[in-house]
């Protein structure tokens, strides 16, 4: 059911398990050559080419962290020893274990689980009598390490050479009622895992991702604070609302009609510590955006939220993927990333998140129709796959169809192509895509025709790799998108494709009044396997640009007041970036949801599966805060 | 203006400053002998022993953090070094340099500040211009280090035996329409400080304490991580209601009429993360409660939440005692800390969280009214003080008839003790309390006697050490307070303590059902220098004992139908605490307010100085949350 994964944390020996969920998302390429962005180049930590040389230390049992050489567990409490570590080498030990019932057998055994494994307590000289303790009930086992004898050696189990002969047990809480058992195999539905939370982290692979998640961060905080120097610095939550972004939480208040809202991110704050001498910062810091209709998202999330003063666009990514590196140390991709550019991602894989664990790549076919070749609106992508596949089913063809609806586009299936256009053109196709193929063509604005065959590449990727005619990089794979366009035309004019405080390439800032449009950013994108797992930017420090930018968005510059004060009263060049906790856990643990990588998740609809929350609250409450619920 | 600190931090030396203020608070006692509480014994982690070997670091300059061995603040940047860090030994090296203008001299010099600290820079052979760059300004500058004139030598300066003189320099921001300068003798008052906030955090103050808090939690994560196996876990701040406590913000939903509540701590979510098998669980907490009108309250702030299953009262006392003693390594007290009741504590000092920096004891002198004995709502205690101070002032006088007001009680003072009782008493009190004192008397319930008293005690032993009759420790004096009682008589019947979830003593467990006042809790609190800075308590883990109290308590059990599930559905014994983050902070930077150690505070009154938030919201808002204002 688990297999091993190919990152694993870099101390203690975390492991890292991975379910053998193949989706549409863990699929290989050859690699892109990175490119180039200009700007002036930087120092590297000298600590940072030490990272190479790491060595993967063997992988531990899936579910197990080890002890570190000074990791005292036991300390502080009235255990001796935790259940999954006894050894043959602690036979003839007196030990105290504490732990749950896991299984009752002939009134002889009991085995006792505990967060670091589960052994096995036998009945001895001493007469004990469990049969009425109810499976997971708490108990203390006071007893003897054993070695059992060779034909009872459980080569299976990490305690499997001994056994705890019971000298006393002790009963510390009855479990009642239990909703369900601990068992892999009849593990409930999600939605009664997520109602008994308290019941269903005591699962190994719950017990597994908690710990990861947790020596996840400590490893991060100790590459920015101890090798580079970073200051974690803890901001508000509770503040004033930021133009544009997501819908932010509100929090009404005491005060009538006043409101705070809820950050979506520390980026007002961040930027004002640059303005403040904070020169290196960084925050695992908690955001909000009331966003619970998209998928797969919270209401409450976690960002590694990083930024620095007097570096580049260069600076930012080095220190990410140094971070990377050393906080998965047998990750196979070496330093630096890829880099390709927005434009790159969209014509050739149709999205800016590229999964590029597997090859099949757009094609420009816009020579095709040399009629239009003047016309700039016009595109057409032909998205080419092995002729092998044979013909979609029509269930493929509706979602596909469904695809082109959405982004307004014409989208013409291989069996179709001598239909809608000419037998002439379906030739010429192929002496693009080569005699092999099949393709799927697109025919739009650039954008909608290649976010279009983006979606489509995800689908033909899925069934091809069904079919064993696609192989997937076992590798994760990261790269970096970068020079995003700055603006997206939207339906009351130009909006910002990242946030307002972000620069535009300096190379373009002469087209920021004659065609913005055009303009690129100092945005990027950290991309694995094709999924967005961080973005930041190369902020403006200049008032007067940020002031135009605001104009521009025809945002309001006064709710921006103390904003722009920090940027003129002498703010230094920064650029940042975040990195969502939630989705790289759920990456490198590859699970379904990043619920399962969150201790007390919310579900789709933003409830909170233990209390029900949101409720209703007391009219006295309502008074206090001067609010009316209609 | 600045004095060192006792107390520092265990790595990169991270100096501690005090300003120089007194106050009552900072004022010495003989040491309290520990007393002790049943239960069993445990295992302390091997580890602890040692920290009692570490010796205090030098001090370093108050301002500056030294580097650690493998600290790079250059990596990732454009600048080769810092301007707080160049010495004599990097003579001849060419650097980069960034930051701050912060005095400019006869066109000549430039005084250029980072967070490291400040650097002459020289114009040497090269012609520069820098009449025009206004200061905070901030500059690149490009030059050569080079050794002063012995003459020209600063030895009050890091950097005074050097100066960099400028090939080239870059303006990389202007800074424009500075409201305040950087200049420590003309500090602004705390609103314009905090209106620009960007601004004041570039005092070397605000960094050494931003910087220090930074460092105080990295330490604290790898003592809890590193040599204890803890695991951090993030709980939701988006809760429901937790009934009794503080008063929760409530966040409107896109459901109509459905709040969720900001969280006033991790309670419920830790004792659930028990019942799971995170059996070492700690979190750098971000909480929520709604009462501003409280002096020195933030609405929003840091505790550091730490929970341990198959412990007890010992187990959590010994913990944080090696956190603490890790954290500050050279605090001169040692563990075991001295452990005092609540009862000891009120009948002695007049407050659950003495300041036994300086003795002062109050004295119970019921004695004296022999007609009261068998009276148990009659409390008499005085305070004696050394006679020395003379009779007190008329301000005086009428503070302490408040403070009488408040608690409801009599209060006689020295010179009118013959005058209120009677000549006899008068005698009779010089043999309790010694003929070199004058004292004041209480008479009242126990509670309030001696509250009133303890309130008293700051104001006197504040009015002696001005007068130089009393001696401060200069030590800092940690203790804890245990044995509080579990309820309290409230306007409607019992209320708790502490919270709803706290073990009652279970030497006191036969008293629950007939005399419930006198039942004694597993909480306890940790008080330094007479402030609490932290409390926690062993936890119910028995469903049924849980319900009982929450039916005393008449809270609805209907609420917590999940906390009570996760009780009875196998959660172990277990117990925890919080310390908090803010005060300690503040106590160890020793600031008046606890704003002087949060990045962007919040006024008194919850407005934040920079945005002016909270304010109004859009119709559009209102409208999608369902509200509206009254």
């Amino acid at each position: 059911m688990w297999r091993r994964n190919i990152i694993h944390l870099k101390t203690f020996g975390a492991s890292v398990c991975k379910r053998t969920v193949i989706n549409a998302r863990s699929l290989t390429t050859q690699p892109l050559a990175p490119q180039c962005i200009g700007q002036q180049p930087l120092n590297i930590g000298a600590s940072s080419a030490r990272h190479y040389s790491h060595k993967s230390a063997p992988l531990p049992e899936p579910f197990s962290i080890e002890d570190s050489s000074t990791e005292n567990v036991n300390s502080f409490t009235y255990r001796t020893h935790t259940c999954g570590k006894l050894r043959a080498s602690n036979t003839g030990e007196k030990v105290s274990l504490c732990g749950w019932v896991q299984y009752l057998r002939l009134s002889k055994f009991l085995l006792l689980r505990d967060a670091y494994g589960i052994v096995q307590c036998t009945v001895g000289p001493v007469s004990i009598d469990f049969s009425n303790i109810p499976l997971e009930s708490v108990v203390k086992i006071h007893g003897e390490v054993t070695r059992r004898p060779q034909n009872a050696v459980n080569s299976e189990m990490p305690t499997g050479e001994i056994e705890v002969i019971i000298d006393r047990l002790e009963v510390l809480n009855m479990a009642e009622n239990l909703p369900f058992n601990l068992r892999e195999y009849q593990k409930p539905k999600e939605q009664i895992r997520m109602q008994h939370r308290y019941i269903d982290l005591r699962f190994p692979e719950m017990q597994s991702i908690l710990r990861l998640r947790s020596q996840m961060l400590h490893n991060m905080r100790k590459f920015l604070v101890e090798q580079h120097g970073f200051v974690e610095v803890e901001t508000p939550t509770l503040f004033c609302q930021t133009p544009g972004g997501a819908r932010e939480f509100v929090v009404p208040t005491h005060h009538a009609g006043l409101f705070y809202s809820l950050v979506q991110s520390p980026q007002q704050f961040k930027q004002m510590l640059m303005s403040g001498g904070i020169d290196r910062y960084f925050q695992v810091a908690r955001c909000y955006r009331d966003e619970t209709t998209r998928p797969d998202r919270q209401p409450e999330f976690t960002q590694l939220d990083i930024e620095m003063s007097f570096t580049n666009l260069h600076g930012v990514l080095s220190m990410i993927e140094s971070l990377i590196v050393d906080t998965f140390p047998n990750l196979l991709q070496k330093p630096p990333f890829r880099r390709i550019t927005y434009k790159y991602a969209l014509e050739n894989y149709g999205t800016d998140k590229p999964n590029v664990q597997y090859d099949l790549k757009l094609k420009n076919i816009k020579e095709l129709f040399p009629e239009k070749a003047n016309d700039s609106d016009f595109s057409a992508y032909a998205l080419p796959y092995p002729a092998a596949l044979g013909k979609v089913t029509t269930k493929t063809k509706e979602q596909i169809r469904q695809i082109a609806k959405k982004y307004n586009v014409k989208v013409v299936l291989d069996h179709d192509i001598h239909k809608a256009f000419t037998k002439d053109l379906e030739v010429k196709l192929k002496n693009i895509t080569g005699n092999e193929n099949s393709s799927i063509i697109s025919i739009g604005d650039l954008e909608n025709a290649c976010n279009c065959l983006g979606e489509i590449r995800l689908i033909i990727a899925s069934l091809l790799e069904s079919k064993n005619l696609l192989k997937l990089k076992e590798t994760t794979e990261i790269l970096w998108v970068v020079d995003f366009p700055l603006f997206t035309k939207g339906n009351n004019g130009l909006e910002t494709c990242h946030h307002p405080f972000t620069s535009p390439h300096p190379e373009d800032m002469h087209l920021l009044d004659s065609d913005p449009l055009s303009v690129r950013s100092l945005a990027y994108d950290l991309v694995m396997n094709g999924n967005e797992i961080g973005g930041g930017s190369v902020r403006v420090h200049n008032v007067r640009l940020q002031e135009k930018l605001l104009k521009m968005l025809r945002m309001d510059a006064a709710k921006l007041r103390h904003f722009l004060n920090a940027l003129q009263s002498g703010c230094p060049p920064h650029a940042g970036i975040a990195l969502g906790i939630d989705r790289l856990v759920s990456m490198v643990c590859n699970t379904e949801s990043i619920r399962d990588v969150i201790a007390f998740p919310k579900t789709h609809e933003g409830k909170d599966p233990l209390s029900g929350a949101p409720n209703a609250i007391s009219d006295e409450d309502k008074e206090y805060y001067h609010i009316v619920s209609k």
